[in-house]
């Protein structure tokens, strides 16, 4: 019996709840075979489309008041982890093999001395005009950025982790054999502010919070589950070749050439070396898809120490 | 040590995120002798104006899809969950003794068959004009009623829980002496539609979700804090006057001759009724503000067996 944590991509859960519902609905399916094997498994979802959505509509709700971003992260677990719990548990029930599953509402530690809080690149929320986002840097004090031609968007944060405040609840519904859903979204982003845990508008990547919870609770393995089959080099050139199994020390040369885009695959292979550094373990980064096979490092790309 | 389910209305929660975390510092105050005692403790907290207003949030913006009740009961136990454990977790840091607390999201399980699904008695969203309600009731199926004068708000069902899903997550915690947050706003209803768990439109009173909580977990007192000190007899009358102990068989004389109002007392004092004669176990029914008394049954109505 092994222990994972698996990483879930936001995308994967659709626009609506109804569609996040269905999509859940293949993706019970497709992490059952570790909870057949009775494996640890911690899922860890992201939430990039449901926060965006969450915040919009506070925002442009006339009655209701804005939602600060950690408030907003809360509720995306709230709403994404009763998605997970239950398309997992009709899943297992169909197939006889019932353990019990929960989401634990969890908040994620950053450093408010963290370079990232200096220089914001997390676009968030909706699209403005030139002379709103002006506004909106007046009156709330947000930094605002045109983004690819598309409007002015909010920039926030995106931090890397330290530590995962609820990390004791996780390890011990884990050792009864509990599936467990944690650091939605990454988890709730909170600084210490005089010995108090202090929410923070912040977005914490969701892989990096993935490897981050994997290295707490010794994970063997972290696996990262996304739209692309494997980690590409020279991705969508004639050159384009995926790799099967890589070393932390190839993928780092690859790093150097600049193989892995921004804000997609780049965050996936930071996530899952700083695992396999920190860790002596491996991680796979796969497709959704494939899985059951991923599971048995027969499909995606596998990175050793 | 004992354990304790306290169930925490939702009105003493306020109306924004900002409020909502001022008003749970007191909160954590109140219910700290239980902690520092060592107590086994599980929450649960109401969330009508929350999940309202998360409701209206979705309903009201015009880029955002309509969000379901069930979903908008999970957001609101991510919300309300993050800032409960967090402002317990940062009392206990000040006062140097730390326990693990975290929110497990929770479905409670009703049944279909429940006559409050024919008879829909609990007014939730916004309010609308006679015409927009027969609109909604056309497009929607919605049932809508008049309410107070105040317009035309739906209606939706409010059943008795009959199981907690999560129940096994809880336990565990507890046993590790965790402080648990759980079935917030009542949980969030579910079905068993051909075997599996499906999500209604309901709301789950959170009083008879505590009590239904305190049975399973076999807590040995249920505390439902509330605005007032005590249970009244002739509630603003003349004759109005408090009750400190009082057995089943007495209060139900008194449900007999209506003292309690519906949508208020009332669900509290059955709530508080099905513990005790489920379990012989005391409740009690005190002010949040007396709560350190009525930990030691010094303050509230203590309902005996």
């Amino acid at each position: 019996m092994s222990r994972y944590v698996i990483s879930l991509g936001g995308n994967a859960l659709g626009k609506t709840a109804d569609e996040q519902k269905r999509l859940l609905v293949h993706v019970a399916k497709a992490i059952y075979p570790l909870i057949e094997m009775n494996h640890d498994i911690v899922i860890v979802h992201g939430n990039g489309p449901q926060v965006g959505m969450i915040n919009l509509a506070f925002s442009e709700s006339s009655s209701t008041p804005d939602m600060p971003f950690p408030e907003c992260g809360a509720m995306s677990q709230g709403y994404i982890g009763y998605h997970i719990q239950n398309a997992i548990y009709n899943m297992m029930q169909q197939r006889h093999q019932v353990r019990p599953i929960s989401t634990v509402v969890t908040q994620v530690l950053v450093d408010e001395k963290d370079l990232a809080f200096k220089h914001l690149t997390k676009p968030i929320g909706s699209f403005y005009s030139e002379i709103e986002a002006q506004a909106l840097e007046k009156s709330q004090g947000y930094t605002m950025v045109e983004d690819s031609g598309r409007g002015y968007r909010r920039v926030i944060a995106s931090p890397k982790p330290i530590d995962i405040i609820e990390k004791e609840s996780i390890s011990r519904l884990l050792e009864h054999q509990h599936i467990v859903i944690a650091a939605g979204g990454g988890g709730i982003p909170v600084v210490i502010r005089e010995g108090h845990l202090v929410g923070i508008d912040a977005v914490i990547d969701k892989d990096y919070a993935s490897a981050k919870m994997a290295e707490i609770i010794k994970a063997d393995e972290l696996i990262i589950l996304t739209a692309v089959d494997h980690v590409y080099l020279d991705f969508n050139k004639p050159s384009q070749r995926a790799l099967k199994k890589v070393t932390v020390a190839e993928l780092k040369e690859y790093l150097k050439d600049e193989h892995f885009k921004k804000g997609s695959m780049l965050p996936k292979i930071e996530a899952a070396i700083a695992f396999v550094e920190s860790t002596h373990k491996p991680a796979v980064i796969a497709s959704l898809e494939f899985a059951s096979e991923a599971f048995k490092q027969m499909s995606g790309t596998v990175i050793m120490p």
